[in-house]
């Protein structure tokens, strides 16, 4: 009996993702061999998409968490139809491919999002749900009503990201989830039983999911599975499906052997004349490619009736689907928005925040149970909630880190400019999610309060010393740290016109007064990263600050010029914008002084701006538990301090 | 009728928290006013502790993960008979005081660790509890069997790290552990109905749990389901306690008010007149030390008992108990276990490990799924599994930052030296905990691998670039990077010799040749931090480079000599252990040419090391999937793009 074309797309995805990985000597074979008749089930039977636009606002999202079965996913784009040629396969793994080893969102058409970090992937997937809940709510179901399939491993399941991500959607309700975990009892370093015999599936079960088992093999058993759980209302769906890693490899199926190397020239063979299936590298018989032309004949049809109706759509709708954009008088709007007035930063962007929402309609976002610390709720913005959709405001509960892989799926689906907020410490919670929203270029903003030792009492465990530096550390991540009311104007307009990446606001818990600058003063200068807030004549010194102490070093330049120094104070909102100037314009803030960094951190990175011969002025060690002003004396930051240390240094 | 000394002890509790929590006008009354009851219980009829020997070896463990109630903690520590008295209460949250705002372990007698990050603490519980049956097994229940006692918070719980914790724990069946949940449905921002609304409970079973349900103010209630829980054999234990924030306040008693805020003096009088309780602030009537001093008679009879055993115990038993020792010719004996060879260093420095495992046998540790490919399994040093505690090798599942937070329980036990192994990538994952282990001076040793680009086709997702870096800016971390074999042997000396905090040693998965030193070469040169491992005389350049570039440096050593370039390249496998040597001996060891930095991530910190007249070799990028050397030539980190770029300098 011949194989149906069902069995034969199944083949071609298990031998190309096969065949590619041994091509590319590297690569993860053991999934894709598994997962190949789910994977070609979904994009056969369920998904609803059309390859040749690969951005159809409402086309169904596959999330695959386990990003290392990565030749899946390109081998079943390459069926389905998408850009992705053979060659492109042939390609798995090397230099400037459309195959990298994980899959990277932007580099390979029908990618939704960059996967590899477990757990990731999942919480992506979630905010991704809650993105076309959220949509529909504006503009209709009829033209958003898209649901998300992600394919999960036991790694994404073990990874607390994805428990925090799982409990807020089944706490949500996103019946438009669908989550198949490859349950496969298998991990790098073998049975699942050396550290996970959890019963996953109670646990699912706990988060508020409808939850199914099945055999993973078992075609018709899956396609039922998936049919009940399309049919769930209310909930997200988890399917736990059994499989055997590495499926029909004559020795390594069922084994960590198949994980995570080449299955190698014999038992690739081996498994080849098990399933009949010709030996020659990245074979693929025509048949392979019917049951995706036949069952995306059906989704032309909608795909083409959803472009009539979205043609007749109203302006308005149309605005939403083009997703975020600010107006051109963005900084002026946001100037107004917050007068100066002695407070904290946090509080003043919070106004800056509510003239933003009102400008910008995708802004939307929420706190890891901090709201009311970071002050971040959008005022009559009206809270998300199970079936309450209309809302801007989320409450990610004390997850930080579900709340930075939510954020990332709420950028990805192309409608919203997410943020959310906690304090700057606990920015080391998330920040596995921080680095692929960098890596993606998504635009998400992260609103992180309390951001020095100045919040005092709570201590050591609650003080930011070295969160500011190591954010700056990540590539395309930047971090504003505004210092008063303008500055928190320019902060928000920076993170809303960066559309490239994340942008990190730092904010004060503690008052602070606005600051008198010269008459000179544009606010474009403070949004270039750096400007000087207050000149000396001649100056012999430049002091470079941030947030709060920018004040303490206008009060050192008062308080030093009475005894004859002249000292130029530049305020640095955004030093890593700074840096991309041209050298001229950097030198011309910076002066030809002797360079001084003064701010409530750690001082590695600024040693190699100020130069040997300058001087850093931070904090080297972990802070201490005492009211924010006596903290800041024993750490020497001070103007009396910070005076005390120039004079010593002269 | 007049108050028990049970109720007396409830009431001081409640109120000596609040008292100090206005005195400090700053603090979290809720959460002690809630679970007074269930603290003045624990210490008076569950917790076996004498408080004039807080280090009592076989003392039960207290974590209170919900770190924002300190003053539930130091009332009870206060009422127990610990050495901290009612000023030390009344120093709360000041400078310098035994009752800092968050418990911090070493702070004060009785707190066992630091809190405040939520699910931290559960994380360390389960490490404790861990320990205790490891070294149960090491030494005989008799000497070893103590239980760990833990209370959360909503917080503590949400946090995926609390979720990857409890689920090992479950795993491994620690009996000797009970989680007590201060189920008060009250966060920060309001109900937990805004975003918490899992079955917690069904949960925790799913883990494989023992689970209870009471109301937190029922004590009989309380005490029943303790009793049955301790009853419970091969599971652990967690016992939901229903309770009412803010307990007796009049208008705050159940609402988000009475979390992070001090009462406020009219609530606080209201409160205790309610109670009928003097309004004296700090009152403490002698009755309410009754309950504790009772329990602390027979429990001193206990430790009376266990000293004799100790004394009569074995030298072999006593070594166990006192803790982790390196031989004094540790450096020696190392590097005689790992021969020179061309390897990745993360193979070398795996032969080195078990060189360390025979020498301590403190030294435990495990993987987060990735042993096979970090290879720090023990060898013959058998697995840890549920009832099956005398292994050595621990296996954390694909649980980062649930690793981190166990690991930091096991070197809190006092008794072992932890380690734990994961891709360098994945640092990221854990650095909560990791912090903390450095603010705890915890012996912790991470075992990073696959440290840089050079990992290849894996692509940018599991690419380090700034992680190098970032750790380094964590105080009290020192990141070891070796280059041979030699310096592995360095790198674990550094580790095992350094008891203050933790280190993280960051090895490569290619091979590496070994490096031919010159004959003046010292071990200790290289333990210092620093040293120059290939010279030049009059060295117009010195190149420092760390890892697996050290090699590219002495290659573009040789290229350019033939130019005539007189290059002095210097190994700097931990800069930071550099950085605190005397000026003069760094500058013997950087000479006097212009510097040149060479590693393969960001460039940041490098900068103020080589001055403005240096020079960065680096990557300020994310990296990409290809092969590693092909990423290595694309990104400039071959000797002949190194030497490019030294000519252009020039």
């Amino acid at each position: 009996m011949s194989d149906t074309a069902f069995e034969q797309a199944v083949k071609a995805v298990r031998f190309l993702s096969a065949d590619a990985i041994e091509q590319a000597k590297s690569g993860h074979p053991g999934a894709p061999m598994a997962l190949a008749a789910i994977g070609v089930d979904l994009y056969s039977r369920y998904l609803r998409y059309v390859p040749e636009d690969p951005s159809w606002p409402n086309r169904d999202r596959f999330v695959l968490s386990c990003g290392h079965a990565s030749m899946l996913l390109y081998s079943l784009l390459h069926l389905a139809g998408y850009a992705l040629s053979l060659e492109d396969l042939q390609q798995f793994r090397q230099w400037g491919s459309k195959t990298p080893g994980h899959p990277e969102v932007g580099h390979t058409p029908g990618v939704e999002t960059t996967t590899g970090p477990l757990g990731q992937g999942l919480g992506n997937a979630v905010g991704l749900a809650l993105a076309s809940k959220l949509m529909g709510a504006r503009v209709g179901p009829e033209l958003i009503d898209y649901r998300v399939y992600a394919l999960c491993s036991d790694g994404d399941l073990m990874e607390g990201v994805a428990s925090e991500a799982a409990s807020l959607a089944g706490h949500l309700g996103l019946d438009n989830l669908v989550v198949v975990y490859d349950d496969n009892s298998i991990t790098i370093d073998g049975s699942t039983a050396l550290s996970f015999t959890e019963d996953v599936c109670a646990r699912f079960a706990s988060y508020g999911w409808s939850v199914e088992r099945v055999d993973g093999h078992d075609p018709e058993a899956f396609r039922a599975a998936m049919d009940r759980a399309l049919a769930v209302q209310g909930r997200p769906s988890f399917i736990a499906a059994r499989t055997r890693i590495g499926l029909g490899a004559p020795t390594k199926e069922n084994s960590p052997k198949a994980h995570g190397a080449p299955l190698g020239a014999q038992e690739l063979e081996g498994a080849k004349r098990a399933a009949g299936w010709p030996l020659t590298p990245f074979y693929v018989p025509e048949e392979a490619r019917a049951p995706f032309t036949g069952w995306q004949a059906e989704q032309r049809a909608r795909y083409e009736q959803w472009q009539a109706r979205f043609a007749a759509a109203t302006p308005e709708v149309r605005a939403w689907l083009a997703g975020p954009a600010a107006p051109a008088d963005l900084l002026e709007q946001l100037l107004a928005a917050a007068p100066p007035a002695k407070d904290a930063t946090r509080s003043l962007a919070a106004k800056v925040e509510q003239r933003a929402a009102a400008l910008l309609p995708a802004l939307i976002g929420g706190s890891a149970d901090l709201a009311e610390s970071c002050k971040t709720t959008l005022q009559g913005g009206g809270d998300v909630a199970a079936g309450q959709w209309a809302g801007r405001n989320l409450h990610f509960g004390i997850r930080e880190h579900g709340m930075g892989a939510i954020l990332n799926g709420l950028a990805l689906s192309g409608f919203f400019l997410p943020f959310g907020s906690t304090f700057l410490i606990f920015s080391d919670y998330l920040r596995p999610a921080l680095r692929l929203a960098a890596l993606m270029k998504q635009q998400v903003v992260y609103v992180f309060t309390h951001d020095s030792v100045y919040v005092g009492e709570d201590g050591p465990t609650h003080q930011p010393i070295e969160q500011l530096a190591s954010l700056r550390l990540i590539p395309n991540v930047d971090v504003v740290r505004p210092a008063d009311a303008v500055e928190c104007a320019v902060a928000w307009t920076y993170a809303l016109q960066r559309r490239e990446g994340p942008t990190a606001l730092a904010l004060s818990r503690q008052n602070l007064p606005p600051i008198e600058r010269p008459a000179s003063f544009q606010p474009a200068d403070a949004l270039a990263g750096a400007y000087v807030v207050a000149d000396a004549e001649d100056a012999t010194h430049t002091l470079i600050a941030s947030g709060s102490e920018v004040h303490v070093a206008l009060q050192v330049q008062r308080l030093l010029a009475a005894e004859g120094w002249r000292l130029r104070v530049v305020s640095a909102p955004c030093w890593s914008a700074f840096e991309r100037l041209p050298r001229e314009r950097q030198a011309a803030v910076l002066g030809s002084g002797r360079l001084v960094s003064l701010e409530a951190g750690v001082t590695s990175a600024w040693r190699g701006v100020v130069g040997r011969d300058g001087l850093c002025l931070g904090i080297d060690r972990f802070g201490a538990s005492a009211p924010g002003e006596r903290v800041a004396q024993e750490l020497g930051l001070t103007a009396e301090a910070v005076a005390r240390a120039l004079r010593a240094s002269r």
